[in-house]
């Protein structure tokens, strides 16, 4: 069974999206249409391959701790080759390190394909891709060539250690303790949780970029530094670096990627190496946070896919009941109310989809070297927002998938249930979807006084400025577009940044709504090349958004319009 | 850890309900306010010592099938035996039969209470009295002599067996076989799947209703009758009525209680005895089916309850963040995200065990012969509206608890994952959520003429007289309240019955905060003998439900007022 729509991607890269345009810069010149496609359909290999087979089984094996060892299921193993054999782990690198340039776009969609396989396996390798990238931008010449190609051929691995018992969504707190020492290295002290395949039989080596403070560093989130800490040593990977696994936590979901409880300086010999300047470590580290937190999203689009065409052909196999006036069960496919489950799956990964490729186009413009500071601005605004829609809606998505398949859904006969254990994480990981909102309100809408804000106002506006009047979805649109300018300019009046933030939660809520509703918008200017049959789904599709989801909008803004907040 | 409000509970008994007016009723005339209290202390006393124990260890060690035999947690055993031994068990069956008719109102509660400690262990006594109450109604003489004390005691127990293959949301497809024999009883033959505690070790018989077709019976939902089948000869227990175990179905939650594959009659000797008449098992079914749905909507709230007071506990001993302008981490309880996660939480099943409390005194009333015609109007429409609102709002409620918690709450470490992963059937038990909606907006708010919506328009407009103009939800109530008779009157209206019932679903939702807002203003008409403490909290309760959850009827009265319905 396919789990997602390469055509609704192709659609997305080539006719929504700026991908065509992009590909004309210099930067991307490596790449065109062919290639994007050769990469769209590696993935699906790899995920038929390497992922498809070991779904189940890897949630049935959970990765376990022995004799001080984690193993984690055979199939990671093959996945992680594969993924760094084909050249997707390395392939939006800059070719001087080894990668293809490709563009974020491209990976980004491929990225989707193989999560609608399992989104357990992929997240080795985004954590992987993440820490390389830190190395790449903040690592000294030697500390670049030590590890970089070891990593981006996955002969090492590697974590981002940030959560500890008293500091998880206030890494202010973080106490892990890094000592100077005289060659210039420091001893690392502390322990870490739920570091996400934080230890493993993968490879020889573990990369760990951990945030601790230096001693005598300030108090607070302004004296917190990064370091490279490897499980072993890099020069002779036989000799350990004191970094022990301490136990594995027993999660919901998600089972084949350990959540580790970690020891760095047990035994006081642990060598840590400073990543970038001192007293940088959280905004350094926020620069990995933000592509984990698109991942983060994308993995609950992905599982909305992926629990939508199972469901939908569970739908389209199952006879029960009767239409009103009918003599005999038909397809449940037939049932308007499944049809409104199975329409709201649809919408959501599509239209999130859409607004996922715009961003991580906005991120290749910054590559290409066009103006930068506007991509960027535009890119920290909505990474918030689409980690808080993939993730929230991704999860309602799968659920209403396993509600398709009534008791079987919630039995393991079928996938669904354990969509439904994994896609639980996912408004939880790398900052929970309330502190996305408190980004979004508390600091991207309001920053250079406003100045992102207004960029996205432009940017919808060009879209809204080629649609027709007719355009029946065009109306409501730009109705709750004025709202939600209205409920901005009411927050920000605020005095008390307590009462501001205080719904900060609803707020992102209603921007997303805005956001994929542009993002439905810009598609249906789009659909002119596309046959009858993409055309007639998508028509039901983006009716199904404007009218179920988008008129959310009118209770959301009238919350978010009341006087004196009950809960400040 | 309390998992409820005892104080929340007395409050809706004995302000807001009936019940003091039902305890000068006869048919109650054992019962007063001190064998209510004796009933719910025994109930907490029963789900500390007999379920509490065993909640999460009864989800480790599922119930298990091997060499034929399926063994259930010994912690049920003892709970079943305590269910028996308190009374509680026989507790609202008449005294003619061995009850002590304890009011529904004061058997829903002391429920409640034991459904926020597991909600696995109740099902086993819920499906035994469901089934002693169908016999009590439709049985012989001699079934009622052969049966009932031997159940109400538990010595046995009892299953409903409805669900087959190929008939699951559509009973009439039922096509196990029952073929008349010379000496009156039937022939049994055919397969059930799903059947919750349909095999277990606890006791030496169990005695299954089951659904099946006399042969030559009329097609469809008109030809099904309802059959006791013994899983052991009722006059020789140790000799079987060939019902046997297949297998059992792995689920995501509710582990404690099996879902049996039955295979009645594989070798032709399953004998079955007619349960009231030939061809009336479904409407004679479905007088256990609405107290079964009630008792889910119930678990829903009494799993939002339990995921409340732990998720509150959390909230008020982990510090994180800081408040704008502050220096110090404070509680997260402190944050207006996480109060607004706790408040929904709270609202939830406060409000809902009110609807609840309400519904179970119409049933009472029917018990003391007062207006039965009316208040069974009223059962009838409101048992599909609490089953939808409890099961769909404890699952998010729940899920808001987890969120509280972060990273752990993903973790076996609270026990917030499992409740979420419990909490996930209740929306498709009993009925789907979708199959109750169109119960409520097909069959209930349309029989005789409209006669029970206008029942519960009065009901709800005697409350609204009683409050002063100057409430300040009374007047946003009001207006919803007009816009639900206006939509009801819009969808009644359409000569297309698909289309009339393709938005049941958010018309159930409609309607269901429509009867929590109403139980909300009956509340607050009661709150003045109640304590300073509870009213500060009651006041942001209300706040909270009115200002966070009423306000979705904006949004849903805007879609069912749309026209050209797209799932049609």
């Amino acid at each position: 069974m396919t789990l997602f729509s390469r055509k609704h991607i192709d659609f997305l890269l080539h006719e929504v999206s700026d991908l065509p345009e992009l590909l004309k810069e210099e930067y991307f010149s490596g790449h065109d249409r062919e290639t994007a496609d050769m990469v769209l359909d590696t993935a699906f290999e790899i995920a038929q391959k390497e992922i498809e087979p070991h779904f189940v089984d890897s949630d049935q094996k959970e990765a376990n701790y022995e004799n001080g060892e984690v193993k984690v299921h055979p199939g990671v193993h093959g996945f992680v080759k594969s993924q760094a054999e084909s050249g997707l782990l390395s392939a939006t690198f800059p070719e001087e390190v080894g990668g293809s340039q490709l563009p974020e776009s491209v990976a980004g969609a491929a990225a989707f394909i193989e999560l609608c396989h399992s989104n357990s396996f992929p997240m080795y390798t985004d954590l992987l891709s993440g820490c390389v990238k830190l190395i790449n931008s903040f690592g000294t010449t030697e500390q670049k060539e030590t590890y970089i190609s070891k990593m981006l051929t996955a002969n090492w691995m590697g974590t981002m250690c940030l959560t500890e018992p008293q500091a998880g969504s206030s890494l202010a707190e973080i106490n892990t303790k890094a000592t100077p020492q005289n060659d210039g290295t420091y001893k690392i002290d502390g322990q870490k949780i739920f570091i996400s395949a934080g230890d493993h039989d993968i490879t020889e080596n573990i990369i760990h970029l951990v945030l601790a403070r230096i001693d005598g560093a300030p108090a607070g989130a302004k004296g917190i530094s990064l370091f490279i800490v490897p499980k072993n040593n890099p020069k002779n990977c036989s000799e350990s670096n004191d970094v022990k696994t301490i136990g594995l936590f027993h999660k919901m979901g998600q089972k084949a990627t350990p959540a580790v409880h970690l020891a760095f300086g047990a035994e006081g010999k642990c060598t840590g190496y400073l990543l970038g300047k001192p007293n940088q470590g959280l905004p350094q580290m926020f620069k990995m946070m933000n592509s984990s937190r698109l991942g983060v999203g994308l993995t609950g689009l992905a599982l909305s896919s992926a629990a939508y065409y199972t469901s939908n052909q569970y739908a389209h196999e199952r006879k029960q009941g009767r239409i009103p006036g009918g003599n005999e069960n038909v397809l449940i496919a037939e049932h308007p109310d499944v049809k409104r489950m199975l329409l709201k799956q649809k919408a959501i990964h599509e239209g999130g989809l859409a607004l996922f490729i715009q961003v991580y186009s906005y991120l290749d413009w910054q590559k290409a070297g066009k103006e930068i500071e506007k991509y960027a601005a535009l890119t920290e605004l909505l990474t918030p927002v689409c980690k808080f829609y993939g993730s929230d809606q991704g999860y309602h998505s799968v659920n209403e998938g396993l509600q398709v398949l009534g008791g079987y859904g919630y039995t393991s006969d079928f996938p669904l249930e354990q969509m439904a254990r994994d896609v639980r994480i996912l408004s939880i990981y790398e900052g929970t979807n309330g502190i996305q909102a408190q980004a979004v309100l508390g600091r991207q809408v309001q920053v250079n006084g406003g100045a992102p804000f207004q960029l996205l106002r432009a940017e919808i506006e060009k879209t809204l400025s080629h649609l027709n009047d007719s355009c029946l979805f065009k109306r409501d649109f730009e109705t709750s577009f004025k709202k939600l300018q209205q409920v901005t300019s009411t927050l920000l009046s605020k005095q008390n940044p307590t009462e501001l933030l205080a719904d900060a939660t609803l707020y992102t809520e209603f921007l997303s709504l805005i956001c994929v509703g542009w993002q439905w918008l810009k598609m249906s200017l789009a659909t002119e090349q596309m046959d009858t049959e993409f055309n007639e789904s998508f028509k039901q599709t983006i009716g199904y958004f404007f009218r179920y989801e988008f008129t959310k909008c009118l209770y959301l803004s009238e919350i978010l319009l009341k006087e004196n907040k009950i809960t400040v």
